[in-house]
């Protein structure tokens, strides 16, 4: 095979909503980088649920988001640097994360993730494909959005904003193969794995008294189970429709795991099941401390709060529709002092918190290889489609060789 | 005047809902105290909207609830004690504030106020008064449930439980006239004041950075004010429907007041103004990082919650009706990091908290003078309704004498 030139592409064009059969995989061209962007040859990127939910929105729901390329958990090697790019260098080993603006208060002050321009820079893009066309000589215009989360890694080879670039030279191995399978492995680490992480440690500062409970065992859920493991936490419970979730959910750490009844209508039969539980510990407790929702779903995290101890938090991590509302009890909430705690990201910086994972890995405490299973990009139906049926934990596509 | 008998009382009787006309002044007498309890003869008790809220349900709402007599915010002088009493003696100054297990995970950890029997105890009340009958020998059963919050102090002389008492004695002045006006004047800080104070400082741990905003500005905000201008807090903003509250707010330390619409289904045109304000402050914030309701009304804490800050919390301190529901944007709240908290009673431990509030007052950040109102017992109805009125902040009923 030969060396592919350095501004073609295959990538996954979003043309439509994923629901009409409108994602497909296309030979594309990629536009020269600015000041501040990386071309990054693209190793490996995780499927996130959120890649559907903005890859499903009706056209014009969230502007003029179509075509576009979607994929926010990407590796990769970095090929070119814009002019005044500074923490990477040709040929250097990178995970891809979220972007934000760095100059306002919240990036100044390591909170990026509530950046005011977070929606704008993550979510809407800017074009960097063009669709290859049969006239080789015709002007390339980057009609397809591209940076999406900065990056839009559904794709061999992208363009990436220096904000979104986690140089891991010297964090991964130096052997060419290794280093090519250990960037498939952590490809997810940016965004899915940081979440679930660092809403248990950083957001809801969990220890060794806590009840830790996670509604919703997906990428998300499960690092958070193996946050709450890796920080000694004395009961975690896992709580999922899947059963081959809670068994993997055991295998991570919980100590604990129910089955969720299937119907999101009837979640509340969680309340007593789950009181009983923590009322049998040693000390008893009136619930979990606490509790992160990883579904977004309204009566669930209904429930969940219902089922949290006084005291206690609950933190929204899944993302539910922009419409979507909670009716939550006020007086109940009230007189039992509980926090309900909205988080993105895990509150991550993710130059520091992609480093302390690449650790927790080497440590043993982020077994990834567990949930992550890899596909050949063109086989990109069966690895969103099993994410969505609950197959597969984290279907990473590679792109290395597409 | 004679010195009266010390088992009789004058007692402002609930015999149903205060809208119905039901409260009446009554001779009652007072039962033996038990062991952990102590009678009191009551020097003053303030009247807080939660007197009337518990004293204005419908029969059978809250239980077996009427005859009862209410009154949380008391001070007075012991008289005699149980037998198994150790904290006051015979002679005593004290306030007295909510009462718990104290044997709970909750009270042994210094959060009574979410003892899981809170309710029971604070609310339900046992019996403690029976009406004065005309035959004098007449058995004298008490019919007439006392102990809400531990104290029932709408009376001249009440039986408390020992974990509702604060001794002040080397607290208050020695004096015999000094002592009663302060102890007139320092009766609300065991329930209001607490609360306004220990939420912004304890639950919320305000600081020189934030900018504080406080909705409704009664007894609880008033006390936020003050204790968010004893922090230090950069920006302090007070909003209410009256405006002699909003005089009263700046006085007391607010930086900028906001006159509230009057009406509870109209109050989102406070969120541009108050995102006009904080944008012109130096550094400009999206809203304020604090906000205390305290009026429990949803439409107002769904507009609060939107115009605090990403990552603000917004603390919610007023009770609203039992089946009252926030709708709560599900998805805005968390990509905006946002925090509701539910807090009670500041979470203090008032043993700790009201010596705190004392020498708070003798370092002149805490002008109670300027909020509390005293009247003599006979004269409840115009202290009640001046009240709900929003005449008064906070009316004393001074009962020494009456």
């Amino acid at each position: 095979m030969s060396e592919p030139s350095l501004n073609t592409a295959r990538a996954l064009v979003s043309r439509g909503p994923l629901s009409k059969g409108l994602w497909k995989m296309e030979d594309v061209t990629i536009r020269e980088p600015g000041d501040d962007e990386v071309v990054v040859r693209v190793v490996a990127s995780g499927v996130c649920s959120t890649d559907v939910h903005f890859g499903n929105v009706e056209e014009g729901d969230w502007g003029e988001c179509y075509p576009c390329v979607k994929g926010h958990e990407g590796s990769g090697i970095v090929e070119r640097t814009g002019s005044s790019v500074r923490t990477c260098a040709p040929g250097d080993p990178v995970l891809l994360s979220f972007s934000s603006c760095t100059a306002c208060s919240f990036c100044a002050s390591d909170h990026p993730v509530y950046c005011p321009d977070f929606n704008d820079i993550n979510f809407l893009g800017r074009p960097v494909f063009s669709p290859d066309s049969a006239d080789s000589n015709a002007e390339k215009v980057p009609s397809i959005r591209g940076s999406f989360f900065g990056q839009s890694c559904f794709a061999s080879r992208t363009v990436v904003r220096e904000t979104s670039i986690v140089n891991v030279k010297g964090l991964v191995s130096e052997g060419e193969v290794e280093k090519l399978e250990e960037l498939m492995l952590l490809a997810p680490l940016g965004c899915g794995i940081q979440t679930g992480w660092g809403t248990i440690k950083r957001v809801a500062g969990a220890g060794q008294e806590d009840i830790v409970c996670v509604v919703g065992l997906g990428g998300v859920g499960l690092s958070g189970i193996m946050a709450a493991k890796a920080l000694g936490c004395r009961t975690i419970i896992g709580i999922d429709v899947l059963p081959s979730r809670l068994s993997l959910a055991k295998f991570l750490g919980a100590t604990h795991t129910l089955l969720s009844p299937a119907s999101s209508s009837g979640p509340t039969s969680l309340i007593p099941t789950i009181r009983a539980l923590t009322s049998s510990l040693d000390p008893p407790s009136a619930g979990p401390t606490i509790t992160m929702d990883t579904t977004g779903i309204p009566a669930l995290i209904r429930t969940a709060i219902a089922f949290t101890a006084p005291r206690g938090k609950i933190l929204q991590v899944g993302t539910a529709p922009p419409s979507a509302v909670l009716d939550l009890p006020i007086f109940e909430f009230m007189v039992q002092g509980k926090q309900y705690i909205g988080a993105v990201e895990g509150d991550s910086v993710a130059r520091e918190s992609v480093g302390e994972l690449v650790g927790e890995r080497r440590a043993g405490r982020l077994p990834l290889e567990k949930m992550v299973e890899g596909f050949v990009a063109g086989r990109w139906e069966e690895a969103v489609e099993g994410m969505r049926g609950g197959r597969f934990v984290k279907p990473v596509l590679v792109w290395w060789g597409a």
